[in-house]
């Protein structure tokens, strides 16, 4: 363990400050915070992925021009609009990103700008215009909570870590926050999520790290099986812990990397765990495929079934279903080696071996399906290929969520 | 219009008769009909397509053996246990077939069998042993209303049709039963379905004509996103209506296919008007697609969209949620030229153009959106692909049903 959590948040590594206000995006909205602003004493290093989606946030149009000389040192950021599929977008994005950087004094093109809220309802300027300014007093290494809050949508609590880990000697720190809770998939299993860091990493690796960061964490994350139009991950690095700069993939990138991915690990089982209408955290973990593919493919699959998370919800050891989700993965597995155990913190539980039922406990399968966090363990018997993906189940409550979020 | 509906069902066209009964297949179920029998005077010509899960029921195994030679005089299926993932599955299926066949004085190779329900319980062959002898003398023209309430599970109606066309001056009936209701999803979409004919078709041509008939409705029909591991649609043909046999693909063959066609969509939207805790029948339609496989991969990507449901149940007009789903489907399409309708009894009402929202009216749109069948009509300006996709919305009862099937 080259890592560990620490308390904190986005504006706990070295150089960062943060603040989240209510601006009143969404009209009517007097309480809620909903702009947020990020900012680093010193031009960081930046990289960023976004959505595969085709239909994408205006926000993101301007994030990926700015971020092209990969540098940036501030983030603004909005909840309560998603700033997409309408006419004036990227003019409202450029505006954000000016009036953010007039603000904090520091160049436009280094700003990351992001949305999240409604799709298809204009955005105006007007909110950002009258409160940006107020910010510029509220920006603190505490304000990393409020940016926490202030890009929370359906959230019902907000997502933030903080870790250290040693670099060259140095202890460096990496802190991030994000938000959910739907439109949720594999692909960019999140909305938005901002990673700081003080470490000093080029642009080139900071991105290479990033990318192999998220192919285990946050695209292994499906709430729903709706891919968002905003989605962004961006990540800041200050380079003020004063390790030496990781510029090629050495034992000091290594290092980091595996940190950052439990970092990332961490903000995506939140984003699951909280995921619309979410009672519980369902992991999938698949061990013994033919390859790391087929791996990714089955947990993936088992984690998006409707029928799965149903099952989940009512603490119901329907194994049959899960069964039913690895022979529709589309990848390559001999069920009649495969077998499935629910584990949780009242236990663990056999319930399917050589892909056939194994008599069980029903009381005992009700005691460990109660808990908060289920892990459900593939076994395929067949090769070396391993992955995990998070998700959560399918409850009322994200009916109730989603059948009336517009208005 | 080639063809026309009638009141009838699996039993109406000539030479078949059915019958439905309650065996208690499921321990305590001393009501619901739980088992069917339909068998046709002559030996029929017959064909069936299967689930494409890995995982399939022994019934399938039993049946696929059984449809080798294209032909068939009898259906033996039940409710209340898949027959799947269990050590005696097979044994079972063809004690299945055995009985029926010795009940019904065919050949045992000449009966398809077909289960649905749990998955994972080992299934008993004594229910059938100690009632299906009873069912012979039950067997009859009505019965097939029998037939399509006994292979009913979590299904709150029963689906059936019926219809004529003429072919070689005769008149030809088609008739079907249907069941859901859940873990249904695009590439067959139904757990069971059987069809019978009067027509007079060779095996080959049946078998031809069922495919192409399956392509654009049953495989058009999603509900859950789930699919099935005992899905199975059968058809039998008894060439009793004394049309000249269709042995190649002319006139007569396109006449049957285009009205066949049109009898699997109808009993496709029964099953999608009665998915697992619908309100709502679904129907999304797509035109002017760069191809036809562009047009369905986004047919079948809006209807299964969790977020795009949900608000259909909430009858809220966010149609940013199809625009994003558009987006994610993986096809090729031009965004900006994207126009979206929604269409009901209610009326129409145009909600984006040219990939942006247009203003409307609100109350409009919920006069619109709550009625009981909804036409998304999406039109991308591109091309001539064209596809409709069958769906239902997403309801707090989805949940309910399967949060606690199994016990």
């Amino acid at each position: 363990m080259d890592y560990k959590f620490i308390e904190g948040t986005v504006t706990t590594p070295k150089g960062f400050t943060g603040a989240g206000i209510c601006a009143g995006i969404k009209d009517g909205n007097t309480e809620k915070k909903d702009v947020m602003m990020i900012k680093c004493d010193t031009l960081c290093n930046a990289a960023a992925v976004y959505t595969k989606n085709l239909v994408k946030s205006a926000a993101i149009l301007v994030t990926q021009e700015n971020l092209k000389n990969g540098k940036a040192q501030a983030i603004v950021a909005n909840s309560g609009n998603a700033n997409t599929c309408t006419a004036n977008g990227v003019e409202v994005a450029q505006g954000m990103s000016k009036l953010c950087a007039s603000v904090l004094g520091v160049d436009s093109s280094d700003v990351i700008v992001a949305s999240t809220g409604v799709i298809g309802v204009p955005m105006r300027l007007e909110p950002f215009e009258q409160k940006l300014y107020l910010m510029k007093k509220e920006m603190s290494k505490e304000g990393g909570t409020d940016c926490a809050e202030a890009i929370m949508t359906t959230d019902t609590v907000k997502k933030e870590m903080a870790m250290e880990l040693t670099l060259d000697g140095k202890t460096v720190t990496i802190g991030g926050i994000a938000k959910g809770s739907g439109m949720i998939h594999i692909n960019m299993g999140t909305m938005l999520s901002f990673v700081t860091t003080d470490a000093a990493i080029s642009s080139e690796m900071l991105e290479s790290a990033l990318k192999e960061a998220v192919e285990d964490s946050f695209n292994m994350v499906s709430v729903d099986g709706d891919t968002s139009t905003n989605d962004t991950l961006a990540i800041m690095a200050s380079g003020l812990a004063g390790n030496k700069e990781i510029t090629e993939k050495n034992e000091d990138y290594k290092t980091f990397v595996s940190a950052l991915k439990e970092a990332c690990k961490s903000l995506a089982k939140q984003l699951a765990s909280d995921g619309e209408g979410a009672s519980k955290l369902l992991i999938c973990n698949v061990k013994g495929a033919k390859s790391k593919k087929d791996a990714v493919g089955i947990a993936k699959t088992v984690i998006g079934s409707s029928l799965v998370k149903t099952a989940m919800f009512g603490s119901d050891a329907n194994w049959g279903r899960i069964l039913c989700a690895i022979g529709y993965s589309g990848m390559d597995v001999d069920i009649t080696k495969v077998k499935v155990t629910f584990v949780s913190e009242a236990g663990e539980l056999i319930v399917c071996e050589n892909g056939a039922g194994v008599g069980f406990d029903e009381e005992k399968a009700k005691e460990v399906l109660l808990e908060d966090t289920i892990t459900i363990n593939i076994e395929l018997g067949d090769g070396k290929g391993e992955a995990e993906a998070y998700g959560c189940d399918l409850t009322y409550d994200y009916v109730k969520i989603n059948g009336d979020y517009r208005t």
